[in-house]
């Protein structure tokens, strides 16, 4: 299993991780496949969105915390209940399409690791299969 | 296709899933390999979370409550508009990595069937591929 | 890749492309295996809903819109920043179990690309990976 290291540093933070991913997919060195992204912890995610401009990223966060807020009533204990509920709204993985051998994401796509409960070290799982 | 059979008792509920899902995987005896679990249903879904305190897929069904409502001035004449919505935020899908033979899932993660329109008699299907 | 181009014609529309996704399936000539859609763009998403009554992905489209509203103070310049966000609360990607040569999707199921900022032309890639 192929996996990447993150180290968050706020609360709610969004990391580009699609150079770690793009450079896992490479090192297999096949044409065709899928590539898999999955967060094995229960208050982040991981989503694609655009990689251009930092204030969508930005904007995607504030509008969560809208939705979801920090505090609501919540009963589970460790009062990060907000970021477990982002958590399965955002998701815990992603898939990508792999055409050429490189990430087949659309022009304005990046694949953002979703930190909703840091600073944490956390750490995301990368899987590819080859499609003949 | 592996079929769990689920029975849910109430209108909105989360039931862990992860033994059924966890003995399809072990039974296929492959090592290395991706797992998908899919819900054929349009007022159900499937999500990873904290399968530690249940109070964690209890404040995710209530604050999902408070973001989709039931009743909302929705136009589908079943009555039930709110469970095909939250079926779209959470997903009809989950891929969980599988290595050494086993899910790998986080210390923390459980894969919970959300029923959002119950009581009901539902099922989830359970894919697995083996990477070499 | 498999491409389906879509054209869509509102700023928010759900384009029902079961149909086509199902030739892709029916093409590649396998029993048991996989399908995945996946969206190239930072606006719009793919969800597996109701496919019977139409009032059902129109509900969806509003409620998603009470639950990010077009205009809330949003940084991004474009103006376009809540169908960002839609975009990531519905996801970039489907999976689909194909069994017998075809989507096994549940009796009501359909496959819609999700429009949030249009109308637009886009594109959808599948993917197909045969199990044996």
């Amino acid at each position: 299993m192929n996996k990447i290291q993150v180290k968050t540093h706020s609360q709610s933070e969004f990391i580009n991780i699609t150079p770690e991913v793009g450079k896992i997919v490479h090192r297999q060195g096949f044409k065709e496949g899928v590539c898999y992204v999955y967060v094995p912890h229960t208050t982040a995610a991981v989503t694609i969105n655009e990689n251009a401009d930092p204030s969508v990223p930005k904007d995607i966060q504030n509008e969560l915390n809208k939705i979801v807020p920090w505090d609501d009533h919540y009963t589970h204990m460790e009062g990060n209940a907000a970021a477990h509920i982002k958590s399965t709204i955002v998701g815990s993985s992603v898939y990508i399409p792999v055409s050429d051998g490189k990430l087949a994401l659309g022009t304005w796509q990046g694949i953002f690791f979703c930190e909703f409960d840091g600073p944490r070290n956390r750490e995301v799982f990368v899987q590819t299969i080859k499609s003949e």
